[in-house]
Protein backbone atom coordinates (compact mmCIF):
# COMPACT_ATOMS: atom_id res chain seq x y z
CA UNK A 1 0.00 0.00 0.00
CA UNK A 2 1.31 3.66 -0.86
CA UNK A 3 0.78 6.63 0.88
CA UNK A 4 0.99 9.98 -0.52
CA UNK A 5 0.01 13.58 0.73
CA UNK A 6 -1.49 15.82 -1.53
CA UNK A 7 -2.28 19.89 -1.58
CA UNK A 8 -5.28 21.48 -2.84
CA UNK A 9 -6.54 24.73 -3.41
CA UNK A 10 -10.34 25.52 -3.75
CA UNK A 11 -12.76 28.38 -3.75
CA UNK A 12 -15.47 26.99 -0.95
CA UNK A 13 -17.90 29.63 -2.27
CA UNK A 14 -20.06 26.53 -3.86
CA UNK A 15 -19.77 24.01 -1.73
CA UNK A 16 -21.03 21.71 1.54
CA UNK A 17 -17.85 22.13 2.75
CA UNK A 18 -14.79 20.02 2.92
CA UNK A 19 -16.84 16.68 3.72
CA UNK A 20 -19.37 14.27 2.05
CA UNK A 21 -22.48 15.43 2.92
CA UNK A 22 -26.22 14.33 1.57
CA UNK A 23 -27.33 18.06 1.15
CA UNK A 24 -24.40 18.88 -1.69
CA UNK A 25 -21.40 18.94 -3.36
CA UNK A 26 -18.46 18.46 -1.49
CA UNK A 27 -14.69 19.42 -1.96
CA UNK A 28 -13.87 15.58 -0.69
CA UNK A 29 -16.55 14.22 -2.75
CA UNK A 30 -15.15 16.06 -6.20
CA UNK A 31 -11.82 14.83 -5.38
CA UNK A 32 -12.77 11.57 -4.32
CA UNK A 33 -14.66 11.17 -7.57
CA UNK A 34 -11.70 12.45 -9.14
CA UNK A 35 -9.33 10.11 -8.02
CA UNK A 36 -11.84 7.53 -9.30
CA UNK A 37 -11.82 8.55 -12.86
CA UNK A 38 -8.43 8.49 -12.72
CA UNK A 39 -7.12 5.23 -11.12
CA UNK A 40 -10.46 3.09 -11.04
CA UNK A 41 -9.59 3.15 -7.65
CA UNK A 42 -12.91 4.18 -4.71
CA UNK A 43 -10.95 5.31 -2.05
CA UNK A 44 -11.02 7.76 1.25
CA UNK A 45 -9.30 11.08 1.08
CA UNK A 46 -8.27 12.42 4.51
CA UNK A 47 -8.19 16.34 5.10
CA UNK A 48 -5.76 18.29 7.59
CA UNK A 49 -9.45 19.89 8.87
CA UNK A 50 -12.99 19.52 7.31
CA UNK A 51 -13.23 23.33 6.20
CA UNK A 52 -17.03 24.38 6.53
CA UNK A 53 -19.52 25.71 3.71
CA UNK A 54 -18.09 28.64 2.07
CA UNK A 55 -14.53 28.63 3.24
CA UNK A 56 -11.57 28.48 1.07
CA UNK A 57 -7.70 27.03 0.57
CA UNK A 58 -5.41 27.98 -0.62
CA UNK A 59 -3.03 24.65 0.44
CA UNK A 60 -5.51 21.84 2.49
CA UNK A 61 -3.30 19.12 2.88
CA UNK A 62 -4.65 15.95 2.39
CA UNK A 63 -3.65 12.32 3.06
CA UNK A 64 -4.54 8.83 1.15
CA UNK A 65 -3.43 5.45 0.66
CA UNK A 66 -3.65 3.67 -2.61
CA UNK A 67 -2.75 1.40 -4.58
CA UNK A 68 -2.15 2.47 -8.26
CA UNK A 69 1.39 2.97 -9.09
CA UNK A 70 1.63 6.13 -11.75
CA UNK A 71 4.16 9.01 -10.80
CA UNK A 72 3.15 11.39 -8.91
CA UNK A 73 3.29 14.20 -11.19
CA UNK A 74 1.24 12.29 -13.77
CA UNK A 75 -1.31 12.03 -11.06
CA UNK A 76 -1.43 15.44 -10.52
CA UNK A 77 -1.91 15.93 -14.22
CA UNK A 78 -5.09 13.19 -14.42
CA UNK A 79 -6.67 14.55 -11.55
CA UNK A 80 -6.28 18.08 -11.98
CA UNK A 81 -8.46 17.11 -15.53
CA UNK A 82 -10.91 15.29 -13.42
CA UNK A 83 -11.58 17.86 -11.03
CA UNK A 84 -13.97 21.38 -11.81
CA UNK A 85 -11.57 24.77 -12.26
CA UNK A 86 -12.29 25.89 -8.80
CA UNK A 87 -10.55 23.08 -6.96
CA UNK A 88 -6.69 22.66 -7.74
CA UNK A 89 -4.14 19.84 -6.71
CA UNK A 90 -1.23 21.78 -6.34
CA UNK A 91 1.42 19.27 -5.26
CA UNK A 92 1.49 15.08 -5.00
CA UNK A 93 4.10 13.22 -3.33
CA UNK A 94 5.11 10.41 -1.30
CA UNK A 95 4.52 9.74 1.91
CA UNK A 96 5.64 7.45 4.99
CA UNK A 97 3.62 5.28 5.72
CA UNK A 98 2.10 6.28 8.93
CA UNK A 99 1.24 9.32 8.02
CA UNK A 100 -1.90 10.88 8.18
CA UNK A 101 -2.96 14.41 7.53
CA UNK A 102 -5.30 15.24 10.55
CA UNK A 103 -2.84 13.53 13.64
CA UNK A 104 0.90 14.65 12.13
CA UNK A 105 -0.35 18.33 11.70
CA UNK A 106 1.84 19.87 13.85
CA UNK A 107 0.63 23.51 12.76
CA UNK A 108 -2.08 24.94 11.04
CA UNK A 109 -2.39 28.93 9.48
CA UNK A 110 -5.44 30.61 8.89
CA UNK A 111 -6.00 33.98 7.10
CA UNK A 112 -9.32 35.80 7.14
CA UNK A 113 -10.33 38.82 5.46
CA UNK A 114 -11.84 42.24 6.21
CA UNK A 115 -13.31 44.79 4.26
CA UNK A 116 -14.92 47.60 5.87
CA UNK A 117 -16.25 51.62 5.42
CA UNK A 118 -19.15 52.63 4.34
CA UNK A 119 -19.37 50.81 0.74
CA UNK A 120 -19.12 47.46 0.02
CA UNK A 121 -16.41 46.39 -2.25
CA UNK A 122 -18.13 44.44 -5.03
CA UNK A 123 -15.17 42.53 -6.65
CA UNK A 124 -14.13 41.22 -2.77
CA UNK A 125 -17.89 39.43 -2.22
CA UNK A 126 -16.54 35.97 -2.34
CA UNK A 127 -13.65 36.41 -0.08
CA UNK A 128 -14.31 39.09 2.21
CA UNK A 129 -16.84 39.45 5.34
CA UNK A 130 -18.15 43.17 4.78
CA UNK A 131 -18.53 45.17 7.90
CA UNK A 132 -20.34 48.56 7.68
CA UNK A 133 -18.46 51.52 9.06
CA UNK A 134 -15.24 52.34 10.26
CA UNK A 135 -13.30 49.86 12.54
CA UNK A 136 -10.47 51.21 14.93
CA UNK A 137 -7.60 48.57 13.53
CA UNK A 138 -4.94 49.97 16.23
CA UNK A 139 -7.42 48.87 19.04
CA UNK A 140 -8.00 45.47 16.88
CA UNK A 141 -3.63 44.85 17.32
CA UNK A 142 -4.28 45.56 20.60
CA UNK A 143 -6.09 43.12 21.45
CA UNK A 144 -3.96 40.20 20.35
CA UNK A 145 -1.95 39.36 22.61
CA UNK A 146 -4.41 37.90 25.06
CA UNK A 147 -4.57 35.44 22.67
CA UNK A 148 -1.29 34.37 21.67
CA UNK A 149 0.32 31.06 23.70
CA UNK A 150 -0.98 28.41 25.45
CA UNK A 151 -4.58 29.07 26.31
CA UNK A 152 -8.08 27.76 26.99
CA UNK A 153 -9.82 28.85 24.09
CA UNK A 154 -13.50 27.53 25.27
CA UNK A 155 -15.11 30.80 24.86
CA UNK A 156 -14.09 30.41 20.64
CA UNK A 157 -15.89 27.04 20.05
CA UNK A 158 -19.14 27.30 18.71
CA UNK A 159 -21.13 24.03 20.25
CA UNK A 160 -21.26 20.94 17.79
CA UNK A 161 -17.62 20.58 19.05
CA UNK A 162 -16.08 17.11 20.72
CA UNK A 163 -12.38 17.98 21.50
CA UNK A 164 -11.62 16.65 24.69
CA UNK A 165 -9.59 20.03 25.49
CA UNK A 166 -10.55 23.53 24.53
CA UNK A 167 -6.66 23.85 25.29
CA UNK A 168 -4.17 25.23 21.99
CA UNK A 169 -1.59 27.15 21.19
CA UNK A 170 -1.60 29.75 19.20
CA UNK A 171 2.01 30.76 17.62
CA UNK A 172 0.84 33.83 15.78
CA UNK A 173 -1.89 36.38 14.95
CA UNK A 174 -1.46 39.21 13.69
CA UNK A 175 -3.36 42.13 11.69
CA UNK A 176 -2.35 43.22 8.10
CA UNK A 177 -3.53 46.30 5.76
CA UNK A 178 -5.43 44.69 2.64
CA UNK A 179 -7.07 48.00 1.47
CA UNK A 180 -7.82 47.19 -1.99
CA UNK A 181 -10.08 49.22 -5.09
CA UNK A 182 -9.80 52.78 -3.08
CA UNK A 183 -11.85 50.28 -0.07
CA UNK A 184 -9.96 49.95 3.36
CA UNK A 185 -9.66 45.78 4.40
CA UNK A 186 -7.84 43.67 6.94
CA UNK A 187 -6.20 40.53 7.16
CA UNK A 188 -6.09 38.49 10.14
CA UNK A 189 -3.55 35.88 10.26
CA UNK A 190 -3.24 33.43 13.07
CA UNK A 191 -1.25 30.21 13.33
CA UNK A 192 -1.93 27.32 15.93
CA UNK A 193 -0.86 23.87 16.54
CA UNK A 194 -4.77 23.21 16.19
CA UNK A 195 -7.85 24.75 16.03
CA UNK A 196 -11.47 24.31 17.79
CA UNK A 197 -14.83 24.55 15.83
CA UNK A 198 -15.19 27.91 14.34
CA UNK A 199 -12.04 29.29 16.89
CA UNK A 200 -10.89 31.33 14.08
CA UNK A 201 -13.88 32.94 12.88
CA UNK A 202 -15.55 33.35 16.42
CA UNK A 203 -12.18 35.29 17.36
CA UNK A 204 -12.59 37.25 14.28
CA UNK A 205 -16.15 37.83 15.67
CA UNK A 206 -14.80 39.41 18.70
CA UNK A 207 -11.85 41.24 16.86
CA UNK A 208 -14.27 42.99 15.56
CA UNK A 209 -16.16 44.21 18.50
CA UNK A 210 -13.24 45.69 19.46
CA UNK A 211 -12.97 47.39 16.08
CA UNK A 212 -16.59 48.70 16.32
CA UNK A 213 -15.18 50.22 20.08
CA UNK A 214 -18.06 48.78 21.54
CA UNK A 215 -15.58 46.63 23.80
CA UNK A 216 -11.81 47.67 24.55
CA UNK A 217 -9.27 46.12 24.02
CA UNK A 218 -8.51 44.43 27.15
CA UNK A 219 -12.08 42.84 26.61
CA UNK A 220 -10.26 39.68 24.58
CA UNK A 221 -8.48 38.95 28.12
CA UNK A 222 -11.60 39.20 29.84
CA UNK A 223 -13.43 36.97 27.13
CA UNK A 224 -11.22 34.60 27.04
CA UNK A 225 -10.71 33.87 30.93
CA UNK A 226 -14.87 33.85 30.83
CA UNK A 227 -14.76 30.04 29.18
CA UNK A 228 -17.89 31.14 27.67
CA UNK A 229 -18.81 31.16 23.95
CA UNK A 230 -22.02 33.37 24.94
CA UNK A 231 -20.40 35.76 26.00
CA UNK A 232 -18.12 36.25 22.93
CA UNK A 233 -18.76 38.25 19.32
CA UNK A 234 -20.68 36.59 16.38
CA UNK A 235 -19.28 33.95 14.07
CA UNK A 236 -17.83 35.65 11.41
CA UNK A 237 -19.19 34.21 7.98
CA UNK A 238 -16.89 32.07 6.15
CA UNK A 239 -16.17 33.66 2.80
CA UNK A 240 -13.52 35.67 4.37
CA UNK A 241 -12.02 32.52 5.69
CA UNK A 242 -8.61 31.18 3.93
CA UNK A 243 -7.04 27.94 5.43
CA UNK A 244 -2.97 28.96 4.04
CA UNK A 245 -1.22 26.17 4.88
CA UNK A 246 -0.30 23.24 7.48
CA UNK A 247 3.09 21.89 8.61
CA UNK A 248 3.86 18.94 9.49
CA UNK A 249 7.07 17.82 11.83
CA UNK A 250 8.32 14.48 10.13
CA UNK A 251 9.89 14.99 7.05
CA UNK A 252 7.59 13.27 4.70
CA UNK A 253 9.98 12.00 2.52
CA UNK A 254 9.55 8.58 2.76
CA UNK B 1 -30.69 70.92 -14.89
CA UNK B 2 -28.12 69.73 -13.06
CA UNK B 3 -25.26 67.58 -13.70
CA UNK B 4 -23.40 64.75 -11.63
CA UNK B 5 -20.44 62.84 -12.00
CA UNK B 6 -20.68 59.43 -10.62
CA UNK B 7 -17.65 57.08 -9.68
CA UNK B 8 -18.59 53.20 -10.50
CA UNK B 9 -16.99 49.28 -9.42
CA UNK B 10 -18.32 46.37 -10.35
CA UNK B 11 -17.61 42.65 -10.90
CA UNK B 12 -18.81 42.33 -14.47
CA UNK B 13 -18.93 38.82 -14.47
CA UNK B 14 -22.80 38.05 -14.50
CA UNK B 15 -23.56 40.96 -16.81
CA UNK B 16 -23.52 41.39 -20.46
CA UNK B 17 -21.45 44.44 -20.32
CA UNK B 18 -22.28 48.36 -19.83
CA UNK B 19 -24.17 49.11 -22.66
CA UNK B 20 -28.00 48.26 -22.17
CA UNK B 21 -28.59 45.41 -24.28
CA UNK B 22 -31.85 43.35 -25.51
CA UNK B 23 -29.94 40.26 -24.47
CA UNK B 24 -29.49 40.32 -21.27
CA UNK B 25 -28.81 42.47 -18.02
CA UNK B 26 -26.35 45.67 -17.89
CA UNK B 27 -24.53 47.44 -15.49
CA UNK B 28 -26.01 50.78 -16.85
CA UNK B 29 -29.80 49.24 -16.88
CA UNK B 30 -29.14 48.13 -13.01
CA UNK B 31 -28.25 51.56 -12.62
CA UNK B 32 -30.46 53.77 -14.54
CA UNK B 33 -33.71 51.94 -12.29
CA UNK B 34 -31.76 52.08 -9.08
CA UNK B 35 -31.65 56.16 -10.05
CA UNK B 36 -35.22 55.24 -11.40
CA UNK B 37 -36.36 54.31 -7.40
CA UNK B 38 -34.67 56.52 -5.83
CA UNK B 39 -35.70 59.41 -7.57
CA UNK B 40 -38.98 57.99 -9.96
CA UNK B 41 -36.78 59.62 -12.38
CA UNK B 42 -35.75 58.03 -15.99
CA UNK B 43 -32.57 59.23 -16.84
CA UNK B 44 -29.67 58.28 -19.19
CA UNK B 45 -26.33 57.52 -17.41
CA UNK B 46 -22.89 57.72 -19.61
CA UNK B 47 -20.15 56.20 -18.77
CA UNK B 48 -16.67 57.37 -19.80
CA UNK B 49 -16.58 53.66 -21.80
CA UNK B 50 -18.88 51.18 -22.66
CA UNK B 51 -17.17 47.89 -20.85
CA UNK B 52 -17.77 44.16 -22.39
CA UNK B 53 -19.45 41.23 -21.06
CA UNK B 54 -17.64 40.38 -18.08
CA UNK B 55 -15.50 43.20 -17.95
CA UNK B 56 -15.10 44.72 -14.11
CA UNK B 57 -14.60 47.99 -13.24
CA UNK B 58 -12.55 49.69 -9.86
CA UNK B 59 -13.52 53.40 -10.78
CA UNK B 60 -15.88 53.60 -13.66
CA UNK B 61 -16.92 57.61 -14.37
CA UNK B 62 -20.45 58.33 -15.26
CA UNK B 63 -22.04 61.61 -16.00
CA UNK B 64 -26.11 62.05 -16.09
CA UNK B 65 -28.16 65.25 -16.21
CA UNK B 66 -30.74 64.97 -13.44
CA UNK B 67 -33.75 67.29 -11.77
CA UNK B 68 -33.46 65.74 -8.46
CA UNK B 69 -32.02 67.86 -6.00
CA UNK B 70 -31.03 65.66 -3.00
CA UNK B 71 -27.89 66.14 -1.70
CA UNK B 72 -24.97 63.79 -3.16
CA UNK B 73 -24.42 62.20 0.03
CA UNK B 74 -27.55 60.56 0.78
CA UNK B 75 -28.45 59.47 -3.55
CA UNK B 76 -25.33 58.17 -2.96
CA UNK B 77 -26.42 56.00 -0.18
CA UNK B 78 -29.80 55.47 -1.58
CA UNK B 79 -28.91 54.33 -4.97
CA UNK B 80 -26.33 51.99 -3.18
CA UNK B 81 -29.38 50.38 -1.53
CA UNK B 82 -31.08 50.21 -4.96
CA UNK B 83 -28.31 48.48 -6.71
CA UNK B 84 -27.18 44.49 -6.22
CA UNK B 85 -24.22 44.05 -4.64
CA UNK B 86 -21.47 43.25 -7.38
CA UNK B 87 -22.13 46.76 -8.80
CA UNK B 88 -21.51 49.91 -6.09
CA UNK B 89 -21.19 53.76 -6.42
CA UNK B 90 -18.43 55.01 -4.79
CA UNK B 91 -18.70 58.78 -5.13
CA UNK B 92 -21.35 61.31 -6.39
CA UNK B 93 -20.57 64.96 -7.08
CA UNK B 94 -21.64 68.15 -8.51
CA UNK B 95 -20.35 68.55 -12.10
CA UNK B 96 -19.78 71.56 -14.27
CA UNK B 97 -23.20 71.83 -16.80
CA UNK B 98 -20.93 70.71 -19.48
CA UNK B 99 -19.46 67.78 -17.34
CA UNK B 100 -19.44 64.58 -20.55
CA UNK B 101 -18.09 61.39 -19.14
CA UNK B 102 -17.23 60.45 -22.47
CA UNK B 103 -16.09 63.04 -24.52
CA UNK B 104 -14.12 64.85 -21.40
CA UNK B 105 -12.08 62.28 -20.73
CA UNK B 106 -8.52 62.87 -21.01
CA UNK B 107 -6.54 59.72 -19.98
CA UNK B 108 -8.08 55.95 -18.76
CA UNK B 109 -6.15 53.79 -16.97
CA UNK B 110 -7.01 49.21 -17.46
CA UNK B 111 -5.63 46.72 -15.64
CA UNK B 112 -4.97 43.04 -16.92
CA UNK B 113 -4.41 40.08 -14.81
CA UNK B 114 -2.95 36.96 -16.12
CA UNK B 115 -1.83 34.04 -14.22
CA UNK B 116 0.36 31.34 -15.39
CA UNK B 117 2.06 28.00 -14.52
CA UNK B 118 1.00 24.31 -15.19
CA UNK B 119 -2.05 24.52 -12.82
CA UNK B 120 -5.06 27.12 -12.88
CA UNK B 121 -5.34 29.44 -9.76
CA UNK B 122 -8.93 28.03 -8.08
CA UNK B 123 -9.17 31.82 -6.37
CA UNK B 124 -8.34 33.60 -9.20
CA UNK B 125 -11.22 32.33 -11.99
CA UNK B 126 -13.26 35.74 -12.26
CA UNK B 127 -10.01 37.76 -11.96
CA UNK B 128 -7.42 36.48 -14.03
CA UNK B 129 -6.79 35.23 -17.34
CA UNK B 130 -5.16 31.54 -17.47
CA UNK B 131 -2.49 30.90 -19.51
CA UNK B 132 -1.09 27.37 -18.99
CA UNK B 133 2.92 26.62 -18.90
CA UNK B 134 5.42 29.10 -18.28
CA UNK B 135 5.74 33.06 -19.43
CA UNK B 136 9.18 35.03 -20.16
CA UNK B 137 8.04 37.67 -18.36
CA UNK B 138 11.28 39.96 -19.25
CA UNK B 139 10.49 39.15 -22.94
CA UNK B 140 7.53 40.90 -22.57
CA UNK B 141 8.58 43.96 -20.38
CA UNK B 142 11.68 44.23 -23.22
CA UNK B 143 8.62 44.26 -25.56
CA UNK B 144 6.68 47.58 -23.83
CA UNK B 145 8.38 50.28 -25.38
CA UNK B 146 6.86 49.38 -29.13
CA UNK B 147 3.36 50.60 -27.87
CA UNK B 148 4.44 53.71 -25.78
CA UNK B 149 3.96 56.80 -27.52
CA UNK B 150 1.63 58.96 -30.19
CA UNK B 151 1.06 55.33 -32.35
CA UNK B 152 -1.49 53.93 -34.67
CA UNK B 153 -2.61 50.92 -32.84
CA UNK B 154 -4.59 49.90 -36.03
CA UNK B 155 -3.34 46.35 -35.35
CA UNK B 156 -5.04 46.08 -32.18
CA UNK B 157 -8.41 47.20 -33.18
CA UNK B 158 -11.22 44.76 -33.44
CA UNK B 159 -13.76 44.76 -36.38
CA UNK B 160 -17.06 45.96 -35.50
CA UNK B 161 -15.17 49.44 -34.27
CA UNK B 162 -16.12 52.82 -35.73
CA UNK B 163 -13.32 54.83 -34.45
CA UNK B 164 -12.53 57.71 -37.20
CA UNK B 165 -8.62 57.28 -36.21
CA UNK B 166 -6.82 54.80 -34.96
CA UNK B 167 -4.02 56.62 -33.58
CA UNK B 168 -3.91 56.85 -29.41
CA UNK B 169 -1.54 58.21 -27.47
CA UNK B 170 -0.07 55.29 -25.14
CA UNK B 171 1.47 56.77 -21.59
CA UNK B 172 2.02 54.55 -19.37
CA UNK B 173 2.34 50.57 -20.27
CA UNK B 174 4.28 48.12 -17.29
CA UNK B 175 3.99 44.78 -15.75
CA UNK B 176 4.16 44.35 -11.90
CA UNK B 177 4.53 40.55 -10.76
CA UNK B 178 0.99 39.31 -9.11
CA UNK B 179 1.84 35.77 -8.04
CA UNK B 180 -0.46 35.06 -5.23
CA UNK B 181 -1.26 31.71 -3.27
CA UNK B 182 1.77 30.33 -4.99
CA UNK B 183 0.92 30.80 -8.81
CA UNK B 184 2.93 32.72 -10.45
CA UNK B 185 1.16 36.11 -11.97
CA UNK B 186 1.60 39.57 -13.36
CA UNK B 187 -0.28 42.46 -14.12
CA UNK B 188 -0.36 44.38 -16.98
CA UNK B 189 -1.04 48.43 -16.38
CA UNK B 190 -2.03 50.55 -19.00
CA UNK B 191 -2.69 54.29 -19.66
CA UNK B 192 -3.53 56.00 -23.00
CA UNK B 193 -5.52 58.95 -23.98
CA UNK B 194 -7.80 56.87 -25.44
CA UNK B 195 -8.49 53.15 -26.57
CA UNK B 196 -9.70 51.38 -30.02
CA UNK B 197 -11.88 48.74 -29.53
CA UNK B 198 -10.71 45.57 -27.85
CA UNK B 199 -7.62 47.56 -27.80
CA UNK B 200 -6.09 46.65 -24.22
CA UNK B 201 -7.35 42.65 -24.75
CA UNK B 202 -5.69 42.60 -28.01
CA UNK B 203 -2.10 43.99 -26.67
CA UNK B 204 -2.25 41.66 -23.74
CA UNK B 205 -3.30 38.48 -26.58
CA UNK B 206 0.02 39.96 -28.73
CA UNK B 207 2.29 40.77 -25.34
CA UNK B 208 1.39 36.59 -24.54
CA UNK B 209 2.94 35.91 -28.43
CA UNK B 210 5.90 37.32 -26.72
CA UNK B 211 5.75 35.78 -23.35
CA UNK B 212 4.93 32.42 -24.69
CA UNK B 213 8.65 32.99 -26.74
CA UNK B 214 6.53 32.33 -30.20
CA UNK B 215 7.96 36.04 -30.74
CA UNK B 216 10.35 38.13 -29.93
CA UNK B 217 9.95 41.30 -28.14
CA UNK B 218 10.62 43.00 -31.12
CA UNK B 219 7.85 41.86 -33.04
CA UNK B 220 5.33 44.25 -30.93
CA UNK B 221 7.14 46.79 -33.31
CA UNK B 222 6.56 44.86 -36.33
CA UNK B 223 3.12 43.94 -35.22
CA UNK B 224 2.36 47.82 -35.10
CA UNK B 225 3.65 49.10 -38.38
CA UNK B 226 1.69 46.52 -39.76
CA UNK B 227 -2.07 48.17 -38.72
CA UNK B 228 -3.22 44.69 -39.41
CA UNK B 229 -5.43 43.07 -36.59
CA UNK B 230 -5.45 39.91 -38.33
CA UNK B 231 -1.27 39.36 -37.72
CA UNK B 232 -2.01 40.11 -34.03
CA UNK B 233 -2.45 37.77 -30.64
CA UNK B 234 -5.57 36.62 -29.82
CA UNK B 235 -7.89 39.10 -27.95
CA UNK B 236 -7.68 38.12 -24.03
CA UNK B 237 -10.99 37.03 -22.55
CA UNK B 238 -12.75 39.59 -20.51
CA UNK B 239 -12.29 38.12 -16.87
CA UNK B 240 -8.90 39.57 -16.68
CA UNK B 241 -10.11 43.54 -17.64
CA UNK B 242 -10.29 45.83 -14.90
CA UNK B 243 -11.53 49.33 -15.89
CA UNK B 244 -9.01 51.07 -13.40
CA UNK B 245 -9.71 54.82 -13.18
CA UNK B 246 -10.56 57.95 -15.65
CA UNK B 247 -8.83 61.29 -15.58
CA UNK B 248 -10.36 64.85 -16.63
CA UNK B 249 -8.79 67.71 -17.63
CA UNK B 250 -11.54 70.05 -16.08
CA UNK B 251 -11.76 70.32 -12.61
CA UNK B 252 -15.28 69.20 -12.11
CA UNK B 253 -16.07 71.31 -9.18
CA UNK B 254 -19.00 73.19 -11.17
Amino acid sequence: MRHLKLTVSYDGTDYVGWQVQPNGMSIQQRLEDGWEKVTSERIRITASGRTDAGVHAIGQVCSLKTENQLPPERLLRALNCQTPYDIAVTNIEEAPTDFHAIRDAVEKTYRYFVQFGTIQDPLRLRTCWYVPGILNVEAMRASLPHLVGTLDFASFQSVGADRSTTIRTVHQLMIDDRSMHGFPGIEITISANGFLYNMVRNIVGSLIEVGKERQKPDWLGWLRDQRDRNRAGQTAPAQGLFLDHVVYEKSIKP
